[in-house]
């Protein structure tokens, strides 16, 4: 079993990506108390760079590298945010990204990734051959291949922004993230269990893409096949290191259909005048969902990213 | 000619609405900076209750009222913020507002404004027949009237907005805002010029409803007919106080077109993921138009709302 990152690693984290990171604010609203009976509060990391979270860890895996290991640039297979995010900090540290991206991948995405001088090679859409351009890369170039989530630099970074939540926020009974490859909910309950040992964990998922929600039922790993949900960026599946943390850490998993996904989306566009995108709303559409009511709790929410298609919103 | 609020009516407005406002933030984006080659602060007034600066101004003017006065509840004619700002206001000064309002007024703004216990008395959508409804109320009630704009109370508690900003940001060359009725930019003009007196004063408003470019020009009031642009906030004409003020405080006004507008506001969406109105968009995008360009500058913006029809988003 691989080793969790602790609470060393974190404030180590922390130290290390302080200079390039947004410090976010946590944002609350009256009226969104109102409708939930709940005390929210949002850690809003759709103003962090790149418009998410992902920048955290990529931020603490680039800066963890040796002078030596630096020399030879980073490397991925990404179209998402975490390709931006790499891209990005791996020219603040001045070294190459190499980003292996499906030739279908969305121009405005492709158009990020190059904003940030990385070098992309463009592969079939497939898993296989991702995987295989990403070897050959790596292979030609000697780049350290960076994990978008199933690495404990990156959810190292990840678990920063739950540490500064809860710096700010005294008493939190629950937190909450989404959870797609789980990088993000990892960090979170680690710095969570770490600093407010008595504060409830809970992970938000589509139901469409549920597979963490079965993984940790199960107590084995079962990757999704064919998930489908309107929240983009938690359709991939658990890795065995964030599976691990997950099913040692979280209270439960919550999931939600992709109805209540965009209304808690717009309800954080009209009430908080926020743009975040579908995934950063699955915790907001549990708190609203009958079957996980906690009514009078102070709630700690993840507010993953903001980096939405405009001309494409779900309302 | 109407005296113009002194710096000391601005510094009562800002120390009796304390406890009821926002203090809200002042946001950067360094992607916009890069892109206009200036350096932008945005006094976020989206994040305001009831979504705009206007609660600022009905809260001065609600709780300006004497004891006596205020048993009678204050009453006006409008659809937009105001409406929705005055009856807050006067709902947590525990005394009735009277909102005449056109029997067309789209459904979410009555809605918003019986939310916080107004008393709507409907009108034929016609500027006579608010006002004819408006004078009836005011003889039955008693109630103060509180203009949306042209009252030096509403443009004193207009003014903090621009008194905040100038109390976290210094040496702005320049401050901005859009131009309706003129309540926001002559508070903005009379709260900077006490404050920093050196900060060049500039209004922006859209070329389709852009009465108060012609009324300077001419140095006299010329109401808009017909005004036609997206910016719905701003399609009223300046008053005979905001007139005067403008005229004495302002460098110039800048125009731009609704194409202009839209691209602003959706850039704010984009870069700084925050949900604004297109009103709010107006000097944002005058600062891209090259008829103004001024890079190099720090330039400080009013953000004045984020209430936005999201089913109909002009992207």
């Amino acid at each position: 079993m691989e080793k969790f990152p602790g609470p060393d690693d974190i404030y180590g984290a922390a130290k290390r990506i302080l200079p390039h990171v947004h410090r976010t604010p946590v944002m609350t609203c009256e009226s969104l108390n109102h409708l939930s009976g709940c005390t929210l509060f949002f850690k809003a990391e759709n103003f962090q760079k790149v418009g998410a979270f992902k920048f955290r860890g990529a931020s603490n895996a680039v800066f963890s590298l040796t002078d030596d290991e630096a020399r030879h640039g980073v490397a991925t297979h990404s179209s998402g945010n975490h390709a931006a995010a790499l891209a990005l900090a791996a020219s603040r540290r001045g070294i190459k990204a190499h980003i292996v991206m499906p030739e279908n991948a969305p121009e405005v995405k492709r158009a990020a990734v190059e904003g940030y001088d990385a070098e992309i090679s463009y592969c079939k859409p497939t898993l296989a051959a991702r995987e295989k351009g990403l070897e050959e890369v790596v292979e030609r170039t000697g780049a350290s291949f960076i994990h978008p989530y199933n690495d404990p630099r990156v959810i190292a970074g990840q678990a920063t922004a739950a540490l500064e939540l809860c710096d700010e926020i005294d008493d939190l009974d629950i937190v909450m993230a989404p959870v797609g490859g789980g990088g993000l909910m990892s960090g979170t309950a680690l710095a969570v269990s770490a600093v407010s040992p008595k504060t409830r964990l809970v992970g938000a998922e589509p139901s469409g893409a549920d597979d963490a929600f079965r993984s940790l039922e199960a107590g084995r790993l079962i990757p999704s096949e064919n998930p489908k949900t309107i929240a983009d960026g938690l359709l991939t599946s658990l890795g065995t290191l964030t599976f691990a943390i997950l099913s040692d850490r979280l209270e439960q998993i919550v999931t939600v259909g992709d109805e209540s996904i965009v209304s808690a989306m717009r309800k954080v566009f009209e009430r908080m005048k926020i743009v975040i995108e579908p995934s950063a709303a699955v915790p907001l559409a549990a708190v609203f969902d009958g079957s996980f009511s906690q009514r009078g709790k102070r709630i700690g929410i993840i507010l993953s990213g903001g980096n939405v298609a405009l001309d494409n919103l779900p309302f």
